[in-house]
């Protein structure tokens, strides 16, 4: 380490090479602006945490200092509380799981379960297989560990087995070594999309054949809108799964509780890198949450959230319906998510400081994702008006610079097919 | 990946390189017995957290919902929430330090900063300097990415300035890279030592002029006992010390809320990392926190805390000197450990099972880590009562099997000279 590193950064030169993935987002800045009351955001997928019942949630925090306020308060067990980790068999009972509460592994959010799996199982080049569209910040995860993320091509149906066992079939002759399948299968983020059954029994059929571990990240599994999806790919498969879940969408993301179901020798692993990452995840909120889920009616208080996203997402179809009506856009059944395709040529990331100019804001990429999760169903509305003018307002001046005829804009349709990768 | 695994591990062939550096600790399984309450451990560095006014930690808890329920119950910045970094800034000024805001980054405990630290700096076969002994969780972490660790010798005053000039040369002819050394100063893990104010400053000299980071990890600091130690070597030097903190052993561990102060450049690099890893830290154990060090006398309750502690320790010592008055063990100004020499051939890791069958346990070495901050005073001389028993009797037991004469005993002395790197 002689090297002085340049004027800016005294200690440029000695950053681990895995850190060159660990790039800022392009937008972080203008989400800084977007935060404003003003703007309406359609661009986070936070979670409406105002309709939780308030009081169930100060009991259980009573109670839980009450009763065990010392334990707490103090370091818990790297794998967990055992309490809850009942609970989770409970929650995760819902999608037809079964297991032991040994082969759970509490997690600081499921996000710190997909650092933790990444740890353990990724040596630089190696390959993660990512459905396409993916969830960003998974994908970040993947890169910081100095992984190629080979992306498989979907439809509305999820997954296309096709193209899976194409990718696979060129990377094995690539020599490549494929580490994991990742996929959120059930209400996708971005794109709203689910995989059906017939495609979950057959990718996993794929992923069995060819020695491939899935990695089924689920955090929307229980907010469906119009009947439950398909239950949970670890439920017919235990020993080729990775499972995370997630308290952050169905009860509060400030808890930062999440967890990983996982084959036992992976399970054991997953404490190890836990331990060595932050000892164990927070006892006090861990408790918390098992004393509500205990006491709190929380399949209805679940319910509730169904009903408040559901006429969200009505509003974002009805109002994408009046205000652009000749785009087109996925129906999701459920999560947080609709994802509007933009006409040729629409550049949604060199848009966006036009769309905060106007007082709305949305997660950029070829395609656009909306997130109907927040706001409420009349900003919403006025959310999807203004983003109206902002795109309206670009098509008109992309006709108007360029020489061709305007440009043909794709038919309204119910899903997609073959998004494209990157999501930015 | 088309090795099929072995019969235990399905997967056996898929993990990173990595993950062979964390391996179980071969104590742990005996820890799970020694948690039984009849067992006196001086094992565990667990802060006494029942000594904390619950009251006013309830009441900052009951202001933080009712008047910021929907902030601390929602994601929060990867940086960390504001106003508590403010808070932080008081909390190091006691020490000397002198910060921005803007470079502190909140971490899920200052154990997730050591492994925050860990993934952006360090490459396979990248060198760590360590003091001996070490943190042990925290050579895990170094080791998890592959790096190797040279310990650099240490006597009572601290790391020993010639033998980190030595290292360094030496590593350089050999053509390593040397990413940072890593130490904690003040009344350190395991072994209760505290580098002078001399010794910093020419170890801050040496790194200096070397280029080598420093990594300053203090839990801690502000648990002295006998008058207040040396200022935080980071009170000296701003871009070449990163700084560790933690509300683990002033406040609570349960809360999982710690931090690092680094200079800019690789602030921002950790922030990415942090929202790679969590997304966020909790927003309302921070929450929490910051209100109840707005509201409550949380430097009384730290001089409260040394109150208890300083009991403690006294408990310890005078034991020792009662039951063990042929062996030798540091004496600590602060903090949480006494580090007890044992006689040649004593080897305490193959002793502990007897020592947890007499109901005494602790963290086994070449030395002895025994920790006094958990057990009431009473119980500490009733655990070195028994633990005398079992050291007395593997001396006997020794001396009985070999053909020689009784082993020699070390001079009781306080300080120690060059003690071994590995602690267990």
């Amino acid at each position: 380490m002689t090297d002085k590193g340049n004027n800016l950064d005294r200690w440029y030169d000695s950053y681990a090479e895995r850190t060159s993935g660990l790039a800022a987002s392009e937008v972080r800045a203008l989400f800084a602006v977007a935060s404003r009351p003003e703007v309406v955001s359609l661009a986070g997928g936070m979670p409406f945490v105002s309709a939780l019942p308030r009081e169930l949630i100060q009991g259980a925090i009573d109670r839980t200092m009450e009763q065990s306020g010392p334990v707490a308060l103090q370091y818990g067990s790297g794998q967990g509380y055992p309490r809850l980790r009942e609970h989770i068999l409970e929650v995760m009972a819902l999608e037809g799981i079964r297991a032991s509460v040994d082969d759970i592994v509490v997690t600081t959010g499921s996000q710190h379960a997909l650092e933790l799996v990444a740890k353990i199982f990724l040596d630089p080049g190696d390959v993660v297989l990512a459905e396409a569209p993916s969830y960003v910040t998974a994908l970040v995860v993947f890169k910081s560990f100095q992984a190629e993320v080979d992306h498989v091509e979907t439809d509305e149906f999820g997954l296309i087995p096709e193209s899976l066992r194409e990718h696979i079939a060129r990377l094995k002759v690539a020599g490549k070594r494929i580490k994991f399948l990742y996929t959120v299968p059930t209400f996708g983020n971005p794109s709203g999309i689910t995989m059906t059954w017939e495609r979950r029994l057959e990718v996993l059929e794929i992923a069995r054949s060819n020695d491939i571990l899935v990695l089924e990240d689920n955090p929307y599994g229980l907010l469906y809108f119009d009947g439950p999806p398909p239950h949970a790919m670890r439920s017919v498969e235990e020993d080729g799964v990775i499972y995370l879940g997630t308290f952050s969408k169905t009860l509060a993301p400030g808890f930062r509780v999440g967890w990983a179901l996982a084959p036992h020798a992976i399970r054991e692993k997953l404490i190890l890198a836990n331990e060595a990452a932050v000892l164990s995840p927070s006892s006090f909120t861990q408790m918390i949450i098992s004393e509500y889920l205990s006491t709190a009616d929380w399949r209805g208080q679940i319910d509730t959230f169904r009903g408040v996203y559901r006429e969200r997402r009505d509003a974002m179809l009805q109002a994408l319906g009046d205000y652009l009506p000749d785009l087109s856009w996925t129906v999701p059944n459920g999560g947080f998510y609709v994802w509007l395709k933009l006409p040729n040529n629409v550049d949604s990331k060199s848009m966006l400081p036009r769309a905060v100019t106007e007082l709305v804001a949305y997660t950029p990429g070829n395609y656009m994702r909306l997130a109907f999760c927040y706001p409420t169903p009349d900003f919403i509305r006025e959310g999807i008006r203004r983003l109206s003018t902002v795109i309206n307002g670009e098509i008109e001046l992309l006709s108007t610079f360029s020489q061709t005829a305007p440009l043909p804009i794709a038919k309204p349709q119910i899903g997609i097919a073959s998004p494209p990768a990157n999501l930015g």
